[in-house]
């Protein structure tokens, strides 16, 4: 997992996932600045061979390539704005996440400062940077991409370069996000209704394992029935989706959980059956999220 | 995955899963009696060797073991309850989804009328029945399972006896089905993210397998947190989950896509927040769901 490009490279934001990224440069063998409003936060990286810079200034002069990775782009533009002197004729792969709305933005903001700009987001925790598991999306001008990719390579797993629009690496991201936060909502709320009929968490975790291993092909057959624009219900339809759903809203309310997810969803899935979907399979609610729904 | 029993076996209720069962049940031996309200139904599963049933009574007369497989229990009802006669001595294993409320219910309905029952949740889609990837949960008392255990053995790979209390299958299917709906949710919801900025829904695809690869790694590690009652934020807290989620959210809006449900995980996670655990991992919130939301 080492590529031979040994150029510098500047990790402004140690966090959780700065710290991954800056400590995966280190181990393929890049001199790598880190700088972080907190300077403390620097001391592990400095104890593996970085260099701690103390002003976002010098960080930026030490390396010909700059990633940011922040909590948003209100702190992306804190740091960057008034460094953007600093930057010109340099690369920013700015890895923090955001819509793609404002990596547009930012990317329009750095053109203006000529600036090589990439827009980047990382897919996976911080644990698998640097290794075969890690998936970051790079979207931005071709050619900085193949500048940087040698360097890029460091952090592991699979790089994809998802074309020059800058918004397109968000695009994803946010999607991605979406996927994973909803599921995540699913995730503590299952345990929860568990935890109520005293169905220990390490006993319901086998199955419901089990049923996240049931995702993968869904998402294949609904991939395919939402580009044929085409939503067959006979595996499963939004009607019985409705049933089980309500199953799940009154055994929660039986037992005081909460229940706003669930019935946001259920909404969703009553306004495709409203609008005579209601024998067409889930991937039909694709269409029906983006219409506007009617006045209550 | 053939079993060494050969008992006659009745099907009541022949929609997608009651098809998948009575076939099951055929393919491995069992003389198999069918019964649908919509008699036609039937014709695929008599080709295949089925014998149908004109009345429920006579269905039920023609087998010790009798499955249920309907909408709900409203349906299990009124299709059992004119025949409790006829069933007082056979077995009815009632497959069909609800609260495991209305699982206890229905077991002190059965036991009132001198019927063995068992009530059982069918985890896997239709497809997966009567092959290895099945996942059938029962509960009810040890020895009607056991007598029925070979038969059931037809349907396939995992069946799991889950205890006396006739609402434990009931109840793991609640939370289930909760995670599996939920993530559905979640699935829907990025597509139409990602269609709302131009990406095909079969790029997405694989990136989407990788985030629902991420889950069963992070289902163990909530268990643990949630049996352990300790839910630290070391990889990932409360907030910085929600500001992934408000990124999701603002990219919603813009595209003119519902938040509805976005929005309440959200609100969850808030509560969370506001209840001094944002630095918390996100297992909290099984915690939080399960206080009442202050009135607003």
């Amino acid at each position: 997992m080492t590529a031979d490009d040994r150029s510098p490279v500047t990790v402004l934001g140690l966090g959780p996932m700065g710290q991954a990224l800056a400590g995966a440069f280190l181990r393929n063998g890049h001199p790598t600045t880190v700088w972080n409003r907190t300077a403390t936060k620097a001391e592990p990286l400095v104890a593996q061979g970085a260099t701690r810079a103390d002003t976002v200034a010098d960080a930026v002069a030490a390396s010909p390539l700059v990633i940011t990775c922040v909590i948003d782009y209100d702190a992306v533009h804190a740091i960057t704005e008034p460094v953007a002197g600093a930057l010109k004729g340099r690369t920013l792969v700015n890895l923090t996440a955001d819509t793609p709305e404002r990596a547009r933005r930012t990317a329009a903001w750095a053109a203006g400062h000529g600036i090589d700009y990439l827009d980047g987001a990382i897919m996976t925790p911080t644990p698998t940077i640097g290794g075969p598991a890690a998936v970051v999306l790079y979207s931005g001008p071709e050619g900085t991409y193949q500048a940087h990719r040698p360097a890029l390579a460091s952090l592991g797993g699979t790089a994809a370069h998802l074309g020059a629009d800058p918004g397109r690496a968000a695009a994803h991201d946010v999607a991605l996000l979406d996927l994973f936060w909803t599921s995540m909502s699913g995730v503590a709320h299952a345990f929860a209704l568990a935890s109520a009929e005293n169905i220990a968490a390490t006993d319901l975790a086998p199955f419901a394992k089990g049923i996240g291993a049931l995702l993968p092909g869904i998402i294949d057959a609904f991939a395919q029935n939402i580009d044929d624009k085409d939503h067959p219900g006979d595996a499963s339809t939004i009607l019985s989706a409705v049933a089980g759903m309500e199953h799940i809203i009154h055994a929660s309310q039986a037992a005081g959980i909460d229940t706003g997810v669930l019935s946001a969803a259920t909404a969703v899935a009553r306004r495709a059956i409203d609008a005579g979907h209601g024998t067409d399979g889930f991937s039909r609610l694709t269409e029906v999220l983006r219409t506007p729904a009617p006045a209550a």
